[in-house]
């Protein structure tokens, strides 16, 4: 029961960038997102990554890798239509 | 090394929210962020906590403690200010 929370806890942090990507990528408005936020996050996401990778947790690699790509994705919209 | 790696990853991960929540409440403008994203981030983040509480592990109960209060601001003024 305990790690089942954890597990909701993981897909739902992850997929929660799911709805933001799409929006970015829709109306590419992205007047109200934080440059530094998404700078800071998809750095943080890599490493999350590369810790994942070095550990050999796929748990961890799988929901990073997807993170990456979503807030990645985000990151270069700002840089593109800021 | 490797939990060094982790470590930072985590560090970021929770203060990327910090130059967005400052950004939201200094300029109120949330048109580019996705109401679904921090409802559903948020949610997670809280269920992290208490997943961290459950397991009594210390650095996951304040990391996520500090990311659901920027989180939770963030999705307050989004619904505020829409």
């Amino acid at each position: 029961m305990i790690e089942f929370i954890g597990f909701v806890a993981a897909i739902l942090t992850t997929l929660s960038f799911v709805p933001q990507a799409l929006h970015t990528i829709k109306t590419k408005d992205t007047s109200g997102i934080s440059l530094w936020m998404y700078v800071i996050f998809t750095s943080g996401i890599f490493l999350w990554l590369v810790y994942g990778f070095l550990i050999t947790n796929w748990p961890l690699i799988i929901a990073n890798l997807v993170t990456f790509v979503l807030a990645a994705t985000i990151l270069i919209f700002k840089m593109k239509y800021k």
